[in-house]
């Protein structure tokens, strides 16, 4: 990256960063911690283990930037952080994964009742939080019409997600197809909902969210590759995709390159319980995932869907693009 | 009930449905079937065990009666459907229960990962259909705002529902506002939908409400009651209660009448888990409900509530009462 891209970078991500303390006083409104109280403890167990608060603070500099008062825009910008954990804290009771953020899994410390309830109840806070901001109902509409459309979205791209485990006939599209339902509406949510707050004509949300679609495909590849190259922040381990049996796009282009045999036996692991998966065969796929070059078609094929929002962001119907590029650059810096 | 009373309710419960009859076509359209879509495919498994759609019913009539056009009320009063159905997956879920209307549970058919993930679904699919009803703005932020209450309270209500289990401190009084919680505002929902279509206003709204958690309070008193006397429909087992160790309202009552000895007791066997838990055991606990006189409390308890939800009626701001004492009167028709 040019030196003038990287500190255009550095000072959206300082903006980010101020936006963002924004976020966690309205959070504590509308999750106040009470004594005695399971959900609210459990929330902030969950809550306080990532602070940065990026996806609000993507709301309100979009919202800023095209004219709109971010002010109206804050509980929907809590709600998009609302919803973006209570994913999580769901995801991980569907994939079975333990630790989060380097800490227990919520459905791990308070049961997986309570997991399933508190990712619930989040969701209800995140509507009605929605619901709260002083904007007029045509505004307040689009909105919930938009939290709700991107909800919707991410649970059809999960639903293909965990049906896609141990098929040996998924493909490229078919992986693309779910990461762009389940991460890219999902990426856009707040900047869209910043956009309708300032005003914005349904056209150019439409194109935020073509941009974003690229952009969360792009970041989900990555997150793929970097399961395989230095794990997700679950205790540093690595081919966890390989042992949940997930359909990466690693593992859709193996099956689709492999000869026969190997592509037996890819599929046989990927089969296996993950507590039957062992390290060598982990490592066996990994080898083989190299060998077959899916590993850089990985590499490729995210750089192509940045690329191609980039495209995007120079047919914005928007007077100043470069925010939309600072934000894109800066971005793509977090997944390199 | 004298002859002209059970006439009246006959005469409604036709009425229902009738009305029920619209709402199929309307989750049809927005729950469509596709091939290969396993959300569509496990919802639907879970839709087709209970069709009578009473809680939408009762939304299309109310509406009707109060003078607003049913037609405006039909997506809402699915939304209803949909989200009453969703709750009953993630229960499911939560509980272990592993029978719902003498069929294999959602998660025990399609797993539990798709359980979670089906009833988030199902969620965004309500909220859709309640921002789709053709009223105005200013109805549909109402419409919102009460669906969106709704479910935070009944999620609030489960958090103490889960979490009193086996808690040797739980009174009565903290069952009631469970209760409250988790199905008094449940129950009012459609109602309350039907209300607001037909531009009821907001005080008369929050004393169907009001009605509503009497009526929600007394339902599931008589649950907890048919739980040990009948069983729930869950293949006619009957203390089903005592083996999840749920704090049900003779638990409360039989920790506070119960001598010491039996109150360690009746403790020991609740908070054993599930499968440790034997016939003769339930037997036991069940014995010392009739004999502490729990039993009879429950009952002359969801008495006087159906009484004091009758009173709110004859309180209720709308010209026309006799709808709403008929139609309560159906409501506990049903649970006797």
């Amino acid at each position: 990256m040019p030196d003038q891209q990287a500190d255009e970078v550095a000072a959206i991500a300082e903006r980010l960063a101020e936006a963002g303390a924004r976020i966690d006083p309205v959070l504590e409104e509308l999750l106040p911690r009470r004594p005695d109280d399971l959900l609210a403890e459990a929330i902030w167990y969950h809550l306080e283990t990532g602070g940065k608060r990026i996806r609000p603070a993507i709301c309100l500099l979009t919202c800023e930037q095209l004219g709109g008062d971010p002010s109206e825009a804050l509980y929907f910008a809590a709600a998009v952080e609302i919803l973006h954990n209570m994913f999580l804290i769901h995801d991980d009771v569907e994939d079975r994964d333990t630790v989060r953020r380097d800490r227990e899994a919520v459905w791990v410390r308070y049961g997986l009742a309570n997991a399933v309830n508190v990712g619930d109840y989040m969701l209800s806070v995140a509507c009605r939080a929605v619901l709260m901001g002083p904007v007029e109902d045509a505004v307040r509409v689009r909105l919930m019409r938009a939290f709700s459309d991107t909800f919707e979205s991410t649970c059809r791209g999960q639903a293909m997600d965990l049906n896609n485990r141990g098929r040996d006939d998924v493909t490229v599209d078919d992986y693309l197809e779910m990461v762009t339902l389940k991460t890219g509406r999902y990426l856009a949510l707040g900047m869209v909902g910043g956009g309708i707050v300032a005003g914005l004509a349904a056209a150019a949300v439409a194109q935020i969210e073509v941009l974003c679609e690229s952009m969360g495909a792009a970041f989900q590849i990555r997150d793929d590759v970097i399961d395989l190259t230095a794990g997700k922040g679950r205790g540093g381990v690595t081919g966890n995709d390989i042992r949940e049996g997930k359909a990466s796009i690693l593992y859709a282009h193996a099956i689709a390159a492999a000869r026969a045999g190997e592509r037996r036996e890819v599929i046989e692991i990927m089969r296996k319980p993950r507590e039957q998966t062992t390290d060598a065969d982990v490592q066996r796929v990994e080898e083989l995932y190299r060998r077959l070059g899916s590993l850089d078609f990985a590499k490729a094929e995210a750089d192509r869907l940045v690329e191609r929002a980039f495209e995007t962001i120079e047919r914005l119907p928007v007077r100043d693009k470069s925010f939309f590029r600072r934000l894109a650059r800066y971005m793509v810096s977090r997944t390199k």
